[in-house]
């Protein structure tokens, strides 16, 4: 069954983000989605985006972490409130374990597991793979965005 | 007394990272410096680095605290041993809390501090502050690079 990605069901208003935000067109354009009660995302690093020749840069797979937890974060509170309206998170912390160089020539794939959800915040724990061996793990703490971080409050 | 940028004197080959590698002509660039027995940078985000309008994304936030952090270990090891052939660090792991909202239309100032130094690992700790406020805290575990990872090896 298709679905679509989080990050395409936010209102063009938290469309941008450069790590997600499908109308930011020099961003990274993360796209995550169910897998079960996993969430999952892939994603194939830039030439631009290594570390040193060969091997990928720390900030990105970080920014991959935070943006594929705060789209978790809003899709598992969104799928525990059905028909209600969307809640939206932030990233209140970001722990990034880097188990082993990762390569800059595969596909990533992010996958996160719902630690705790509440009604105000979600832990998500994150794995990130290439190649099918494990190159870094994550931990995001999201909580829910601010009123007066939403545009034109 | 002018002084160069940690990551102007790594050789070229470690030289390409896009967080602060100078002949990374598509990345951040950014250049970390001694000021007393503390480390700084300065940023300005692009207009692209945002989350939603008006603020930066929590990416770009722990791509300037790693490669901060991992600049300022280098450079913290090489103060150590002075004479002796530089050690170049990698990010074991990278912990962010972010605090604040951080606007997109300031420059950004990181600080780093020396928490512990030793052979194959150092330890900082770090701030991030935009308009006089701190926006993020960040800790970075920094580890001597392998030899398998240099260029060639």
């Amino acid at each position: 069954m298709s679905q679509d990605a989080f990050q395409d069901t936010y209102p063009d208003e938290l469309s941008y983000c450069y790590g997600c935000g499908r109308l930011n067109p020099d961003g990274l354009q993360l796209k995550s989605y169910w897998d079960g009660d996993e969430t999952v995302a892939r994603f194939r690093p830039r030439p631009a985006h290594m570390a040193i020749p060969g091997y990928v840069y720390g900030g990105l797979l970080a920014s991959l972490i935070d943006c594929h937890g705060t789209g978790s974060a809003a899709a598992a509170a969104d799928r525990a409130r059905p028909g209600e309206a969307p809640f939206r998170f932030v990233t209140a912390s970001l722990h990034v374990d880097y188990l082993r160089p990762t390569p800059i020539d595969a596909e990533l794939e992010i996958r996160g597991t719902i630690k705790e959800l509440k009604e105000k915040k979600v832990v998500i724990s994150e794995t990130v793979t290439a190649n099918g061996k494990l190159c870094a793990r994550g931990d995001v703490v999201a909580v829910k965005m601010p009123e007066t971080m939403l545009p034109g409050k």
